[in-house]
């Protein structure tokens, strides 16, 4: 996507060194654009980690070049050990996230069978490069199917301007391009239909304030940001014809976990007959979770309640404490809205309803699987 | 209340200068604790309109000593249409909030029929101080009847602690004492009930974080700070046992005006089966409406969401920008949370379920002054 113009991903092997991987610093956003170079596991654990990288797609394709910078530095006569011990190591850097081990899964998969370690690098390092390609193409897939979702509202209210409300960062800044959540908008947008999207400021990291709003703001899509608070409210107005998230793991029975505050805006989708949609790459599926209760929810660090990074008037970077010292926090990352708050599920094959029936057919090969594994 | 062991009520006359009202400046706490003298409407008006008073009770008591300084500067001869005017411009200060009219439309009431403008001003800050008691005195009378529904809580899971949740802050420094809210939490922390309560940080002003720890802070009472987005999981979870909010406006059918995402924590309540009490003196009724629709919601300027202030590492307050520039903001102060929401409200005189014929039971004379008044 645009970023002043130019065209991004937000993860990229760098052109003049193949051993390093350049991705986008998001901490830095949107007060400065920074791109950071990945070469070791270490590096993009820490990326992961401390969220340089995030978003279910983004980290799925981080951790994907982070097996391939594993196998670099591997010896040879210990590369499976080494790479199953990389794979364990990035696995641990966010636990909600699904997409994660499935990248590491997918590469271990990938190499288990070869001997040569110039075949095993090679080889992680496609596999890296296709994660990055479907996830891509999958987005791209996404928007299509979604586009006919706001196609349609679009349609009855008369072509008059669609409101869409969006939580947190399911934009491109979360996969390697288009987004998931966002994609439906920018097909709906090139389509030509009018549209409007409420950003939640997505507290306590403020990803919709920072990260959807700037990618917004670049692809010209016009919004207005909003407390997590508001959406209630605005859904009783009659104010949001749709909502369209992200998923960071969804239950092969259709149980959604994404960033916390997710289920609270599902509750009023509810009550306010606002349909509720949930975009997401199949690799964002667990195969293996038939309860969303199952799901493990990551806490992290209470300061990221207690203090905030932001600019101040002379332009530099500060962080401010805005609670009490000595405040005890309580930081969870994810919630779990159960299928039955989703309308349905808008994935690279189509939009299918968010149940187990619907889902098995809609991936039989996948659900196949599941079942052979029981 | 407590600040550093020494008693506070939020307002006060200065006892050296009778023509003087001290209040507290709440945007200073908790990192500094300031107070602020008022010696006109003016300086009352900016107090209410820039919230350095804040919250149902207190934006009343703070009208009320709001019109006492008016008629201190009244010219003689036109003292009540000087009163008339200070009255429609202290009501212009917070669109939302209902005891600032009441507070108001009682010194008028009272005055109406002197003659003497030495009278007029004694009578105004007799009945400014009659507020300002009686505020304390209801708010300490709902803490008693909302203590019964902790202490059967408590009874029910064999003593164990009590979770409390609440949204924003509707705590001593809301209203001239106690509050209402928390009033039922410090009459059982006397009582000896084992408690703790969640503290929504409450976007975008943030009086969760900044009011409701410092005041519970003050007064040792067990609490965690979470972002406005954490209630549901938390519901999920087992992890709150009832939710207890104030409001800044109720209708006689029990439709509850309150800060900003309280209708979703009311939605989220439900699902999970957990009661939804809100606590209100009844100068916060509105014997006008009959439905919360028609509660008028203030829009407040959006850089309260693009900007925050805090603290830096060196001590120093900072004001800092966490959302990119230009992006447009829309900040809604209120939302409203239907009656069917809301399990009980608890007031001075008791607690009653949040429809007409149960109000109507509890203050016949008010219902009959609306009908009186159709």
């Amino acid at each position: 996507m645009n970023v002043d113009g130019k065209h991004y991903r937000t993860i990229w092997v760098d052109q003049e060194d193949p051993e390093s991987i350049e991705i986008i610093d998001q901490r830095s956003l949107p007060h400065r654009f920074e791109t950071v170079k990945l070469q070791t596991v270490e590096h993009a654990h820490t990326a992961i980690r401390d969220m340089l990288v995030r978003g279910a797609g983004l980290i799925g394709a981080t951790a994907g070049y982070g097996m391939y910078l594993a196998s670099l530095s591997a010896d040879n006569k210990a590369i499976h050990n080494d790479l199953r011990e990389a794979g364990s190591f990035l696995k641990s850097a966010r636990p909600t996230a699904r997409n994660l081990a499935w990248a590491v899964d997918r590469i271990l998969a990938k190499v288990g069978h070869l001997d040569s370690s110039t075949e095993i690098r090679e080889t992680a390092l496609t596999v890296a490069n296709l994660i990055a390609d479907e996830d891509a193409q999958f987005c791209r897939q996404i928007g299509e199917h979604g586009r006919s979702l706001i196609e349609a509202i679009s349609s009855k209210k008369a072509h008059k301007r669609v409101n869409i409300l969006t939580h947190c960062n399911a934009g491109w800044l979360a996969f390697v391009d288009y987004g998931s959540a966002t994609a439906p908008i920018y097909a709906a947008r090139d389509a030509g239909i009018d549209l409007h999207v409420w950003v939640d400021e997505t507290r306590p990291w403020n990803q919709g304030a920072k990260l959807t709003c700037w990618e917004l703001q670049q692809e010209g899509i016009s919004h207005t940001l909003i407390t997590d608070n508001a959406g209630g409210h605005l859904m009783q107005q009659g104010e949001v014809d749709m909502v369209i998230v992200g998923s960071d793991r969804t239950t092969y029975t259709g149980d959604v976990a994404n960033k916390i505050g997710t289920y609270l805006k599902a509750l009023a989708a509810k009550d306010n007959q606002v349909p509720f949609y949930v975009a997401l790459p199949s690799s964002t599926f667990d195969w293996s979770l038939d309860r969303g209760a199952a799901i493990p929810i990551e806490m992290r660090s209470g300061d990221e309640i207690t203090s905030i990074t932001g600019q101040t008037k002379s332009g530099t970077i500060e962080t401010i404490r805005i609670a009490p010292e000595s405040v005890v926090a309580a930081n969870y990352g994810f919630d779990v809205t159960p299928a039955r708050l989703v309308s349905a599920l808008i994935t690279e094959r189509g939009i299918v309803k968010a149940n187990k029936t619907a889902i098995r057919k809609m991936f039989p090969e996948k659900i196949r699987q599941v079942l052979n594994n029981k």
